[in-house]
C-alpha cells in the first residue's frame, strides 16, 4: 500500500529589515502577508532570525534591499536563506532589487577580488535556487549565478515617465560616462529613436587614476537632455555631469536612474546641480531626509509582484518586458 | 627540454582592519610584515580591498577578529579571500581569533539558521583552505568547517595567571551555566584537580524561555571561585552568577575569559559585580573606554605566530598543547 | 500541445535490516508497508539491495538503526539511498534514529577524524536530502548535514514516564559527567524544576588519560536520583555512577537513556548496579538476551512515523516538541 | 494568508538539431510537438540557441543524436540544456539515443583522457538531472554519470526481427572480437540458447597493436551466422569478420547493431562484404546516400516515446524490458 | 623513518591542433618544447589524444586557439585538460588566447543561454585550475571562472603600432557600436587623450531587431581614425562604420582589432572597405587565403609566453602592463 | 619582509589494519616505516584511529586491502583518509589492491544501486586525491573515480610465472564466462598468441536466472587449459569450469586469479576440482587454514612500491607495463 497526496504548492513571502515599506508593497500586490519572523542584533552586531510558521515545502520568495549598511543586510538574506533551508522550504528565490556589490564585477587591476561574484556564490552556497534583481550594473552579472536570474528593467516605467512629461521631440539621452553607452542606447531607442551623447573622461597619463577634464561627445546644445545611470551613489559624476552639459550649451537636464543610493551628500547635490528634475526608483528605500522637491520616486512593486506571481505559477517573465528579460 | 625551478614557498601575512593591534603583534612574533594593502569602505557600505604586492603562489594566512560590527568584517575577511584565490595564493589559511556567530551552533527551536555553519561554507566558498580559530563555543564547530582546523586553546595561559597570582589550594571552578560545565572540568584539572560548581538556572514552564531562579550545584563558601567562559558579551550572565556566588558565601571570586566581547554595558558590569580581577585575551580588540581596573588582558599573539609558523613549516601544532589540539 | 499531469506525491518507506521491528512498528503507525526489497550479503561481506517495486517520483523514507556492526548497517544505508537515486526517487530522506559515530564528533587531540562529519557527508554523497534522528550525541551534529536535519527528542516520552512512576518531589536530575549537564537542565525543567548534580571526574596530571577519582557534585543525599545519558554502551560509566550516588546517600537511582546500544557487559552490569530501574527506547534493537528484569522500552515508533508523516504532508515538526525541534 | 496552487507537472520535448527525424518521430509518439526554438551558427561555428517558448517549470526532455560532427552536437546540446536551466525548467532529462565517447570509456594506456566520463560530467554542468540512453558501449558507463540514468536496450526489436526472418534453429550468434562476447550471450539467451562464436584477433609481440591474425573460435561451419556489435564505425572489422566466419565455412551471415554510425567507406564494405543482411536501428541518422539494399532499419521512436511516458509519469521503466533496465 | 625529496616544479606546455603556429612561437619564447602528443580524429568526428610523455607532477600550462570549427576545439582542449588531471599533473592551466562564446554573456532576451559561463564552467569541471586569454569582449566574463584568471590586453602593442605610425595628434578613438565605448575610452588614454566618437545603431520600433540608421555621435570630420574592435568576424559591422565615417567626412581609418576571426566575407569586406590599414593579432590563426595588403598582424607570441613565465615563477603578471592586470 | 622555505615533500606510508603482511612487505620495500597509528574498536562496532606523529604536509599513502568483513575496512580507511585531510596531508592517496564492490559496477536491472561508482564517490568524500589499485574487474571502474587513478597489473607475473613452469606451447587460455574474453585475449597475447576458449553458460527462459548448461566454446581437448578470472570469491563458478573443460577432454587445468577473496568453501572447492595448480596474488590476506598445497601465492608488493615511489616523484607509472597504465 502506498500513500500518496496532492503536491500542492505553496507561496511564502519574506522580507529581510533592510526595506520593510518595499516588501509591504510588494506584499499587499501579491494579497499574501510578509510572513512573521523574529530577527533581532546581539551587541556584537551578529544576527539572528526565526520564522514564526512553519515553512516546509514552500514557494519561499526572500525579499532584501541592500542600503547601507550593506554587509549587515547581506549577511541577515544570507542567514534567512540558511534557516528556510535547514527548516525544509522546497525552493528559494533571494530577490535583490538592487544587486550588492555590482560594481566590483571585474579585475579593474591586479590582486583585486570580484566580490559581485562572491556574492552569488554566497547566496548560492546558503541555499538560493533562483535569484530576481532589477537593472544589474552590467548584465553580465546574470552569469555570475548558477542558477536562473530573473532581470527585471525599471527602463519601461523611467523611460514612460520621461516620455509623459517631457515628450520626445527635443531629447538627447547623456550617459554619464563611456561604460553606460551602451545602456544609454537603450533608452534612445525607448524615446523614439533619440539622438546620443556622453561625458569622455580623460585620464592624466603623469597622475594615475586622475581625471584630467570631461568632454561631452555629441550634441547637445538646446536639447532637452536626460542624464540616464543605473545607480547614483554620492552622486559626484552625475552632478559634473550636469554641469559640463550646461557648459555645453544644454537645454533642461532631467536624471533618471533605477537605484537612488544617495549616500551624502547626494540629495544636497543633486537638489543643487542644476537639473530640472531627478526620477529615481525604489528599489532602496530613500528616507524622508534624503528625499527634496526635484526628486520623483516610482516604485517597482508592482513589476516585482507580477514577476513573483508568474515564477510562481510558472508562467512567462519574459513577456513582461516585450521579450526583454 | 623541460624546464624546472625549486618550488620554494612562501608565507605571506594579511588583515583585516578590525584588530590592527593583534596583527601587528603576531606579525612582529613571527617576523614577517602585514602585507600592504588599500582597503576602503564606499559610501553605501561596500568593502574595497587590493594588496599592494602580488601574491601569487604564496603560502597566505589572512587574520581578521570579529569585534562589532562583525557582519562588516565577515564580508571584508571573505572579500580579501576571494581576492587572494583570484590573485593566485597557493594556499589560503583563515585566522579567526574569534569565530563569528559560534552562538549559533545548532538550531534551538525549529526554523532557525545554524548560522556557525553558514560561515564555514562561506570560507570555503570564497576559497579558504584551512582555519585557525581560537576557544571555540563549542568543539563540535570544527567539523562544520571541510579542511582542517587548527583549534588553539587559552586556557594554558589564563589556568597559568591564576595559579600564579592566586595558588590552588582554595580554588573552586565555576561554569556559570550548564554548558560550560565541560569546559570547566579542563579548567579543574588545570588547577590540581580544584573542586566544581555551576549555576542552574530553572525555567518557569508557564512563562517560555523566562528564568525562575539561578542556583549553585556544588560548595563555594569560603572558595575563591574561579568563574570561568569562553565569551563575555553583555556581561549580564557573568554579573548574575558572581551575584548568586556571592550570595551563596564565595569568597574572591576571579572572572576568566578567553572572549572579550565587551559590549556596553559589559565594562560598567563587570567592573561593578563584585568580581576581585577578570581576565581575558586580545582576541577581540578592547578599546582604552572598556578597559577598567580590574581587568587583565594577556595576549594571544605568540601563540597565534607559533602556529602559523607550524603550519608554514609543517610542524606538529599539537606538540603546542602536549596533545591537545 | 503540452502535455501535463498532476504532480502527485507519493511516500514509501524502505527499511536497512538492522532493526526490522522498529520498521514494520513505524510502518502500522504510518498505515504503509515496509517496501518489499531483495537484500544479501556476499560471502566477503558486500552487501547487495534491489527493491521489489518502482520507486520513480516517490518521497522515499529509509530508516536503519545502527546497532553492532555498525559500519556494517551504514554501508548498507548509503548502497540503498544510492539505488534510490539512480531509481529516480524524488526525495531522499535518510532516517537514523541513533546516528552513528556520534561520539567523534570534533577532534579530541589532533591528527583524530571527525567520523560525524564524515558520516553526514557520506549520506550526502550517496544521495540523501534530508535526515531525521533522535537525540543527538551533541545538537551541534544538525549542523553536519548540509540539508534539513529533523531531530527529535525522546525526552518527552521519557520524563513523562519518570513523573508517572516517581511523582517529581524528591527527584534529583543527575549527570553522569560534565558534558551531559545541558541535557541534564533539560530534564530538571521537564520536572518541574527539580534539582541537580554532576560527577565531576578528576584526572590525575601525572598518569594521561587517567581518571583519578569521581566526586558528585550537588546534593544527592535522599533524593530519587534519574541518572540521564543519551547512551549507554558498555554500561561502565553509568554503573559507577550508581555507586558514587549511593556512597553519598542517594535514595532510589533511577537510569533513563534514548538510546540502549548495551554492548557487553552492559546488560549484567545494569542489572547488578543498584538502580530500582532502566527506562529506555527502542532507537537501537534490544534482544532478548540483553533484556532483564529493571528494564524499561519505551517505543519511538509512534514519534517517528507522526514525524514522517508531518515531513510529508510539510506539517510542522516544530509543534511535536511545542517548539523544540 | 498562504498563497497556494496545484504543482501539475508540464512535458516539454526539446530537439538538437543533428537527427530531426528520429525527434519528430518520437513527438509523434508521444503525441506533443518539439518545441519551436531558434538555432543558429556563427560564421566562426559558435552556436546560438533560444526556445520560442516559455520553459519554465516544465520537465523538459533534450533529444540530441551525435553523428558526425559530433563535438557539433554536443556543445548544441549542452547550450539547450544551459538555457533550460537558466530558463527555470524544473527538471532536465538528455536523450542521448547514441552517448558519444563511449569507446573512450577506460584508459587503454597512461596519459588517455576518459571522455566518456568527461561527457558525463559535462551534462551534469550544463544542468542535466537525467539521462535516457540506448546500448552504451559498455554497461558500466551508466556509471560515470551522477544521477538517474535509463539504460534502454535495442536487443528486444533486433532479436524479434531476425528470429522472424531468419528463425533460431541453425544460427549461431558471434561477437566480432572478445569485448562483445558478453553481450553476444545476451543474444544467445534471446535466441532459444544460440550457440556462440567470436574472432579472437591475435598480436604480434613485436609490432605493437599490430593485429597478426584473426581466429574463429566456436564452431560457424553451415551456421547462420548472426554478427552481433553495438555500433559499427567504418565497418572495417565488421566486415573482416564476415570474411573470416566465410572461411571457415559459414552459411549466411546476418549483420546486426544497434549505432549505424556508417562513416565513409561502411556502406560500402558492409553492401559488398557477403553479409546477406545488415540491421541497424535510427538512434543515428543514417542519411539516403548510405543506405543500400541490404540494409534495414529499423525505429527506436516507440521505444524512446515510451520510456519518456513512463519518467514523466513515474511508471516503471524496468517493465519496458522485463526487468532489464 | 621518512623519505623526503625536493619539490621541484615542472614546466610542461601543450597546445591543441587549432593553431600550432602560435603555439610554436610561444614555445620558442619559453625556451621548452611543446609536450609531444597522439592526437587524431575518429570518423565519426570523436577526438583522441594521448601525450607522449609523463606529465607526473608537472604545472601544465595547455594552449588552444578557437578558430572555426570552435566547437571541435573546444572538445579537443576539454579532453586534453582531462587527460592532463588523470594523468596527475599538478596544475593545469588553460590558455584561451581567444575566449570562445564570449558574445554569449547574457541573456539579451529570455530563454537564452549563457554560453560563456558554461565554457568556464566545463573547464572548471574537466580539470582547469586557471585561465589565461587576451582581451575578453567584457571584463566581466573574468568573474565566469572559479579561480584565477590571467587576463591579457593586446591594447599596449595596438596602440604603440599606431602611436608609431600614425602619431597621436589628429587622432580619433571610434567604437563602431556603443558597447565598445568604454573600450575606446583606454584606447584615447593611450594615445594622449585623443578625442572619441562612436556609432549609433537607431532601431526601428516597428520591425524587432531591425537597424534603422548609424549615426556618428561625435567629431570626425578631417581625423584620421582608429576604429577599434575586440573581433572582427565577418566584418559587417566595421565596414558599415567605416562607410559613415567616409560619409561624415573622416580622414583615413584605421581598423584595430586584438582577434581577427575573419570568417567569409571578412577578408574581401575589410580589404574594400576604404580603411587604410587594418591591424590584427595572431591570437587566431589567419591563413594565407585570408590575408591582404593593407593587413599587417602582431604576435601575442612574446606576451603569453611572459605570463606564463610570471604564473609559473610566481612572479606579478600585474607588472606587465603597469597594474592593468 | 617575506618569509621562505624550501617545500620539501614528505612521504608518509599508512595501512588500515585489513591486512598488515601485505603493508609491512610494501614498506620494506619502500624503504619506510608503516607511520604509527591508535586504531581499535568500540563496543558497538564504531572504529577510532588517530596518527601517532604529525602528516601535516604529507605526501600521504594509505593503503588498506578489502578482505572480510569488506564494510568495516572500507570505512576505517575513510575514517582515515579523513583524520589525514583534518591533520592537513598535503595530498592523500589511497591504495586498495583490492576494489571492493567491483563487481556492482552497473545496473543488472533497475533499481539496483552502483555500489562500485559509491565507493568511489565515498573516497573523494573523504578527501582522497588519487587511487592506486590493481586489476579492476572492469576497467572502466576508473571513470568512476575524478581523479588520477593508477591501475596496476598483476598479469605480467602471473603470465611470467605460467610461462616458466608451463611453457607456451601446449597451451590455451580459457575465460570462465563470457565476460573475461576481453581479459582472456591479453593472457593469450602475453604467452604469445596462444588459442583461447571460454564457457558459454545458457539460461533456461522459462527460469529467471536459472543456468541451463555450460558449454565449452573452442578447442580444449589434449591443452592444457590456463583458466583466468580476476578474482575467486567461493570458487564455484571456477570449480564448475574446470569440471566442464575435463569433461571436454582438456589436459592439465591450472587456475590463474589476482585476487584470491577464498571466501568459504573455495579452499576445498579449489582443492579437489581437478586443477593441478591454482596461482594467486597477495592483494587480499589468505590466512594459514585457507592456503593447500596446489596455491602459489605471488606478492604484489614489489609493483606496489614501485608504483608509490614513481608517483612520489612523479616518474612514469606507465613505464611499469611497457605503456599499459
Amino acid at each position: 500500500m502506498k500513500w500518496t497526496t496532492d503536491a500542492r504548492k505553496n507561496l511564502m513571502f519574506f522580507s529581510g529589515r533592510a526595506h520593510p515599506e518595499l516588501a509591504e508593497a510588494v506584499a499587499a500586490e501579491l494579497g499574501v502577508e510578509v510572513t512573521p519572523q523574529t530577527a533581532r542584533d546581539f551587541a556584537n552586531g551578529e544576527i539572528f532570525v526565526r520564522f514564526e510558521e512553519s515553512v516546509r515545502g514552500s514557494d519561499a520568495f526572500v525579499l532584501q534591499s541592500m542600503p547601507f549598511p550593506t554587509n549587515q543586510w547581506i549577511m541577515e538574506m544570507l542567514i534567512m536563506i540558511d534557516a528556510l533551508k535547514r527548516g525544509s522550504a522546497k525552493r528559494i528565490t533571494a530577490i535583490l532589487p538592487f544587486y550588492p556589490y555590482a560594481r566590483q564585477d571585474k579585475k579593474h587591476r591586479g590582486r583585486e577580488p570580484i566580490s559581485a561574484r562572491l556574492i552569488a556564490d554566497l547566496l548560492k552556497t546558503a541555499g538560493a535556487d533562483r535569484v530576481i534583481t532589477v537593472d544589474l550594473h552590467t548584465d553580465q552579472i546574470q552569469g555570475f549565478f548558477d542558477g536562473p536570474v530573473d532581470h527585471m528593467h525599471a527602463l519601461g516605467q523611467l523611460a514612460q515617465y520621461v516620455r509623459d512629461n517631457y515628450g520626445t521631440d527635443n531629447i538627447c539621452v547623456v550617459s554619464p560616462d563611456a561604460g553606460r553607452v551602451k545602456v544609454g542606447e537603450k533608452w534612445a531607442d525607448a524615446l523614439d529613436g533619440a539622438p546620443m551623447a556622453f561625458i569622455h573622461k580623460t585620464r592624466d597619463p603623469d597622475v594615475p587614476n586622475e581625471i584630467k577634464s570631461n568632454r561631452v561627445v555629441g550634441e547637445v546644445a538646446g536639447k532637452t537632455c536626460v542624464l540616464i545611470d543605473d545607480m547614483i551613489d554620492t552622486g559626484g559624476t552625475i552632478a559634473g555631469a550636469v554641469r559640463v552639459l550646461k557648459e555645453d550649451g544644454a537645454g533642461d537636464v532631467i536624471i533618471a536612474t533605477t537605484h537612488g543610493v544617495f549616500s551624502d551628500p547626494a540629495a544636497e547635490r543633486l537638489a543643487s546641480c542644476g537639473a530640472k528634475e531627478i526620477i529615481a526608483t525604489d528599489t532602496l528605500p530613500i528616507p524622508e531626509d534624503k528625499r527634496f522637491d526635484k526628486l520623483t520616486v516610482l516604485s517597482m512593486a508592482p513589476l516585482l509582484a507580477q514577476t513573483i506571481r508568474e515564477v510562481f505559477e510558472n508562467g512567462s517573465v519574459t513577456s513582461l518586458f516585450d521579450g526583454n528579460a
